[in-house]
């Protein structure tokens, strides 16, 4: 008899965001295809090279090596924590090792601060359109979502928790500005909310001047023991993703207790990605980041080009001055995930944008990457998916 | 003003355990110190040569290097999970790729197990003696414990899930007989409860024959996916521990819907550390793990022999047959964790028993850990550990 399992999951394990992500990211996976549906930097652009002779020189010492390869410390290794400490003071944060907790990604961060702060039903604040992980990540404990414009509301906002990307936000592309940010930390403190702030984008900036994130702009006038902010940090889109490692910064009660829910988690990162890590960030040379804002800048400008030449009157778009995407929205008539079925049969595909709404989706939005793609296939791909939605019947 | 954060977590984030260990371990690292306080394989046997070149082997080739530095999927890289996949089958386990899950270690797959199956006071039957581990795994939904000897009870047990580590468990070191084994999934059957099978030490044996897992028992009479079992593997006892991979085996609805709670927490695990486990383990040869059990073998004997050397009266202990683990029953007069505080000052270590208890802790109880150390520290901190209880008033 085969076993019902469906009956015997958990109400958050039933409930388990993500099916259709991970179909749709199979399904444009296929060679050939044009993709702007994915979320991830180019594969050719990573310091492979620093990273392989890092661990080379990590291995061979069979004194690191056993450290690198044994059981270690859920907190993190403490010479990276010194090393994330120093890159946040230089960012404005006042901040010592005891306030930095090394996660699998910015992903474990933003899962674990939902569930060290939120019981059964809490309120979470997000822009209409925010991050998909997010929303699986906190899905256990189905918050009641609100806007995140609720802060500059007069009456008292029932909520635990906001969340937000200040730069060059998922799905949007779009940053908050510096009166924004203050904006928030003012509502946040007024209404007494804690604010998780996901700076997964931050270093990828190819136009205008980077801004205080929120943690520096209240840590500039309190200690960060007096904090509110929670931030997620990443190695992911600046040196690589595949190696799984971020970081939480807050006030140390915080990381300390986040640390024990990492520890009942998965023990730790890995002890040797978070030596080879400290190697790398640590010789990395700016120019590196120079190089990516350089290479993605010219590709958004082109996606930015391409769009302005090939898109039908009625269609709109996001100018984002970093991070992956561009935001799209159709004319009303026009489905796209109807749009999707067609692209695809084209050779072109892009996430249709209704899963990013936490609720009442727009059908007519998509996103676009454009990261992952050259120029030349920007431009082709665009041009395709321009000529698609200018033959719909429905097209203004 | 300092921020109130412990009124703002929530009940599991409030209630995360781990800090008595956390700060216990911490204590015990000193040097100098004879420690059989930890649970840790011993780094002079890694195979760091092996880890070393299939580091390099990935690394120094271009398309390689991309995959395993890249983003990738939440269930797993492909051969990883065919090599686990054979490694089953050849333990008797008929299951294919679908069936595994690779996680961060057991731990993440215990984890997940509990996330995946456990409401807010769901029934969950363990040892009376249970890995620490689990308890803080599980934490989140206060489960309502009972012994797992309750499965033989005639009346009704109402329990989701019952929690076994057939070989050698943590804390005791004793196994389960294929009797035991029988008797644990009949009556998992017949109260219709899911089982979790912890295999963390399975592969550390000294003595005696290997008995079958509880999975394999269960998919030699019917297909695995109408098996109940849900197991639990790791890479941490006979490779290395360091690079945090293990793998769950299950029914595909199982997997499935463990694999999305997966990528809501972290995405996945690293693609490099995959691939290198994939070269390591299918290149590892079998006298690597002959050796470790010959040497760990040896270390359980020595300890065997010197607590029948050194012991007074009224103190017993386990004898396993593999594993990391001896338990010791004090007489009752003796608190084990006052013991503790006078071995400290004589150099050496253990853990006080009464953490392992769900409720009710015994606390003349302790647990020795004989892997990490020498043949002639074991004889020493042993000889010394006599000596104080034999010198204790109490003592019978």
């Amino acid at each position: 008899m085969v076993m019902d399992w469906q009956d015997r999951f958990s109400p958050y394990g039933r409930g388990a965001g993500g099916a259709e992500t991970r179909a749709f990211l199979r399904l444009v996976g296929q060679p050939g295809l044009i993709s702007f549906a994915g979320g991830i930097p180019d594969s050719e652009l990573f310091p492979s090279a620093l990273i392989a002779e890092a661990h080379r020189k990590i291995l061979d010492d069979p004194a690191r090596a056993k450290t690198a390869l044994q059981y270690s410390v859920s907190e993190g290794y403490a010479p990276l924590r010194e090393w994330i400490a120093s890159h946040m003071r230089e960012r404005g944060v006042a901040c010592g090792i005891d306030n930095i907790l090394i996660t699998n990604g910015s992903q474990q961060g933003l899962y674990l601060t939902g569930r060290l702060l939120l019981g059964a039903g809490d309120g979470v604040l997000t822009e209409r359109l925010t991050y998909l992980g997010l929303l699986h990540a906190f899905a256990g404990t189905e918050p009641q979502y609100a806007p995140l414009s609720d802060l500059r509301r007069a009456e008292r906002v029932h909520a635990k928790l906001a969340y937000a990307m200040p730069d060059f936000a998922n799905p949007t592309g779009q940053s908050l500005s510096l009166q924004d940010r203050e904006a928030l930390l003012a509502g946040a403190e007024a209404h007494d909310v804690v604010l998780l702030e996901d700076a997964a984008y931050t270093e990828l900036r190819y136009r205008g001047a980077p801004l205080p994130s929120l943690l520096a702009l209240d840590v500039s006038r309190r200690d960060i023991e007096e904090s509110r902010v929670i931030y997620c940090g990443t190695f992911s889109k600046t040196i690589i993703p595949g190696l799984r490692a971020g970081w939480v910064v807050a006030a140390k009660p915080v990381i300390g207790q986040m640390g024990l829910l990492k520890q009942a988690s998965d023990f730790h990162t890995s002890p040797l990605t978070q030596m080879v890590l400290t190697e790398v960030a640590s010789r990395l040379p700016q120019s590196h980041i120079a190089m990516l804002c350089e290479t993605y800048g010219a590709r958004l400008g082109a996606m930015l080009a391409a769009l302005a030449a090939h898109m039908p009157p009625g269609v709109s778009w996001t100018k984002p001055e970093g991070g992956m995407f561009i935001w799209v929205t159709l004319p009303e008539s026009i489905d796209a995930a109807a749009l999707l079925a067609e692209a695809i049969g084209a050779g072109v595909a892009f996430v249709p944008g209704a899963a990013f709404f936490p609720d009442n989706p727009k059908h007519n939005t998509l996103r676009l990457n454009f990261t992952a793609c050259d120029l030349s296939a920007i431009q082709q791909g665009i041009a395709r998916l321009g000529q698609l939605i200018a033959q719909r019947p429905n097209a203004v």
